[in-house]
């Protein structure tokens, strides 16, 4: 396995869904940050199960516990351990699946890797539950952007056949995103009602259904990233992919710019009120060979539906050599978008957060 | 800047448009590899600009010189360099960008990132001539992987409204794909005539047009790859992303997965002829929890049209403060993706080495 | 802080000495290896302090939990985490600290590093107690590499004046040597009356002395290591000068070479009874131009004296801004050697274990 | 092979003995750096060969090209690529290295290793003239340091029997060091003669002679490096094992700590006359704790005598399967330290610029 992220800020996630905890290493942090306790449950409780008839409703308290790395509340430089004790496991409903590879899972492909020695209770370590660590990891990090004045907006852009509002519509991070991010599953509030509705049918058919996400970054310098091989695409899409469930990322105007002509697409560079250097487009999603040019950076991620549907699937019981039904009675998120948010926000406050220490170090809010 | 990518098999990307030389250093070969000139030379002709009228008329011969780690015409386990000095240098033609930040392009962000030190030559160290040694790169790994038993197809999906097949269709790499990766511009030849014509059109009105290449990769071992953070798709992207003009990544069904109902995506595992275990569809692509399956392997990237067109722009003089008509001279690509295929193919074969090599080390092949 | 060690197999270091925990992530081990914990425990009791009038009387029990990474007592290849709760904290020891830097200790720099941010009870992440973890590592890295054949011998090779034998006398792990692994204190039972006088002699005059621990390889493979930058040298001594006095690493004649000719140190190759090539001495530890040659990997590594002594010493009161007597309280080791020995072992094993992944990957004990 | 070293600024060495070129790619520097070409051939002059009876005659005049990196004469934060051409070879003399190991050399580990596939010709890879372009990526990490105030002194401290100063007695770097820097050999006028004479008896007997280089580095911040892994000490033996004929590193007192008794290496911490904390001794090498302190950091090195004689030893010829006499005719060093004061500063100040950049950033010489 290879379970660390970062070269200056590196995190280390460990843990299975049913073992005793979970939790992450986040080493490489500078010393003397207090840390925000409640912008972290904040981003844990947009991150937590059980929550309404829509999420899945295994009930983590999400309650964590840091083992080092602070003192009298702030960061000392030495690695910071967190772990969330895992309280909340039903084993039995995962039992089948040690013999019966759940399709669209990692059981199978779990199995080979570890050679039969895998932890198969409710997925191990290929569990979502990973997921609360991170976003500890990436809600920590936020804050750290945030004193260097770099915000993060972040919400479902569509669901199944729903769609929302586009963030390449925001120049600047105003009052409508605050209030977005203040949403219980990030979605705009004039386009909950519609993209809601997409989740009830899906649920109500025992089906699930995908969903897009969609990142925008205010407030980062000009000149972030290089161009072989840590564009700033690389590594947010390297973290990205990370997620359980995505299965594509893109920048700018993304699978978009495929049937487009160059002469629709032209970000022509202009000059602002203060003089800075601006474009007048953001087809390119703030990013000019593979490094930020100081407009929003925009990304969006694609979900898949979520595997687990509680209708019975045939697939192939591995003992036996032969097809079976499965049912999967686990309890299951029918988009697993609607969590996914703070998810998504924590790889890419982290990983620009490495990138900034790694091209501008420590003294970066001072410049 | 990062100008190396992986972890065992290493390369390290160096040179400007118009320096003395791009080149490579390929750290981590095993020794006594018997290099496969034809097939490199193949690969590197593919990329080569100057081919025909849809191309880009720069005339470089892409001759290159092996300048250490080969002994006899085998390596020998030492670092690998390889240099393709720069002929064809019309720094003329690029003149204009010294002052005037060209759309699209990383002129501004270049100049930022390097303090207004860079060489503005030819896009300098952000030209796509630094594909050439990453070809070069691929294509030693395409032979080493092949010795493994693992096949990589790749062709242009779509050029602006114009579709062609789906490598989704093929279940092996079979005689159709060997014809396709002898045609000129890796398109099908079925469908090579309309995919063309959205060239010729974007040509004839001095535009350009964006693109989708597909890659198929056959042969992997069931196991490649981890749950975090090193997933076939974080490493796969990764690597992809530094391709210049590429603006997003995805895997399997990717953003079609989006509108989709988890009941109509199903990969139900089943037992084929020999007794493997296989899936009765592929819409993860190969991929589950982010390690392969056994499924060929399926990635999707999209390249944006060109941005220096033939048309006049209105952009930035930096030095004059105010806006200015600009019209780009250089010899262009009307759609970058008729020479991307090959890069597209280094890329991967590149990294799915170094992970197979991280995975199982040397003996790989013998097990 | 860089708080992880390894390419392939990483280990993860964090905790305090009177935080909640100690502990470590190891990363990137195979799975199924079922742990030898009455291994694991015998080195931990070798490291463990409390167990006779020469070594430090803190009593830690050194239990440690499991967090992640096994399965039925069975790696599975996920992180592995364990925790060593801290229980015996006499914080008030060390209350002087915070104000008084302590010569010789990292108080001054640990303060200035962390911004005045770094826990100060019991020396905070710099103490010594991090390398409970360590040798719980190493110890696991040791039970791998057994099972390929390679065997760790170490000892204390001197103590002040008095010194032992040399491991460079031993062309195997016999049974002389299997004996040394079970003394108290890894010294030679011929030797070990002599070389404890030395430390009853420091510890009787409220002093301590410095020692040189030995440390022989037997069964490594040949050819292991690289010439730039990977030397077998650089890798065990990156290693070895991360535990706490550890002041210089030397390898085959070390030190000693200064002094001698050419001609003194020839170690000609030979063909031993079976066919295999040999040096007839090995001047050179083992290694020929940073790679292993087959022979017995010799290391030496030196100990300074405790820096904390009885004697009252004078320093710096950093609040007041003038000189202090300094009478340190805590429970000191008069020669940290006695302890030292599982925790060389421990870097060493780890290290040539990541060494022995990175070049052979998994399927090496098959080859 | 690794053929990499460092974090941020990363180097990688290439080539082989015979081969066209050796050289370097040098990544993550800063931009708008200009070269100064005139130290850089300074340092190379003192690694060069060819230049008394007392060092090998091989004459390379070890001309340099830059292929990548820079612009009119400054760093554009590109990769520097550099080359040094080989001219001066003469292969006939190692003839006899293809099938007969020499002693003390990585002909036969080399061999192992590669597999038979590695370059004979003159140590191929693993040929000091490797050292030609480390030393000029050191001198260009000397300059870039000396900039923030850093300064770096090196000479042999011993050859043979004969001692020369210690750079322990220098508390800055004044005159009489910078009169050291521009002495033939780097060593003290005052003791040339003394340590000379070591060589000459060597030289006239067949026979060759050990050494010890010590470095000292004046003006570093307080708080460079890390307890776990990353400390000063591991960090630049790292480094200085990569170096050929190395095989001991050690700070401070090194292994004369081994029979001293911690009353007698106390380094008490004071107040200069400017109110900075300083320590009344320096025992400890300007490290505690893994972490510079402020005081000079000392290092020294031991060089083994070189393995190449000019007498007749004995040996293997491994084709034959038996002994036989070797006499090596290439031209050697009788005391390779003679040129290695340059390597180790290069290696100290290449390590230290990495860990400088890796802690503060870029904008560490302006805070």
């Amino acid at each position: 396995m290879s379970s660390s992220m970062g070269k200056i800020v590196k995190i280390t996630l460990f843990g299975e869904s049913h073992g005793p905890a979970v939790g992450c290493v986040i080493d490489g942090l500078v010393p003397n940050i207090k840390l925000d306790l409640e912008h972290i449950e904040k981003r844990l409780s947009q991150r937590r199960p059980g929550q309404s008839h829509l999420v899945t409703s295994r009930k983590e308290l999400d309650r964590f516990e840091i083992l080092s790395g602070t003192y009298d509340g702030r960061t000392t430089g030495a690695p910071l351990t967190v772990i969330f004790p895992n309280t909340d496991k039903k084993s039995e409903d995962y039992d089948v699946a040690k013999k019966v590879f759940r399709p669209g899972h990692a059981d199978y492909t779990g199995f080979v890797k570890s050679q039969g020695a895998n932890d198969p209770r409710g997925g191990g370590h290929f569990s979502a539950r990973l997921t609360a660590p991170l976003v500890f990891a990436g809600a920590l990090a936020e804050q750290l952007l945030l004193s260097r004045g770099i915000k993060i907006a972040g919400h479902i852009a569509s669901i199944g056949m729903a769609k929302s509002l586009s963030l390449s519509d925001f120049s600047g991070y105003n009052e409508e995103l605050m209030a977005l991010d203040d949403t219980k599953y990030n979605i705009f509030e004039s386009h909950q009602k519609q993209l809601l509705e997409e989740v009830e049918r899906a649920k109500d058919t025992d089906d699930s259904v995908g969903a897009v996400v969609e990142i925008a970054v205010f407030g980062l310098p000009v000149g972030l990233g290089s161009p072989f091989f840590d564009t700033v695409e690389s590594q947010l899409s390297y973290g990205v992919f990370s997620i359980p469930a995505v299965k594509g990322v893109s920048f700018g105007d993304g699978f978009d710019f495929a049937k487009k002509k160059g002469s629709e697409v032209v970000d022509a560079f202009v000059l602002d009120h203060q003089g800075n250097v601006k474009t007048n487009a953001n087809h390119n999603g703030g990013i000019n060979g593979g490094i930020t040019n100081g407009m929003p950076l925009l990304m969006k991620c694609v979900f898949k539906p979520t595997a687990s549907i509680g209708r019975a699937q045939e697939t192939l019981d591995f003992d036996a050599g032969e097809l079976t039904h499965l049912e999967i009675k686990g309890r299951h998120d029918p988009c697993v978008a609607l969590r996914a948010v703070p998810i998504v926000k924590a790889v890419t406050a982290f990983t620009l957060l490495d990138m900034i220490m790694m091209q501008y170090g420590v003294a970066y809010n001072e410049s």
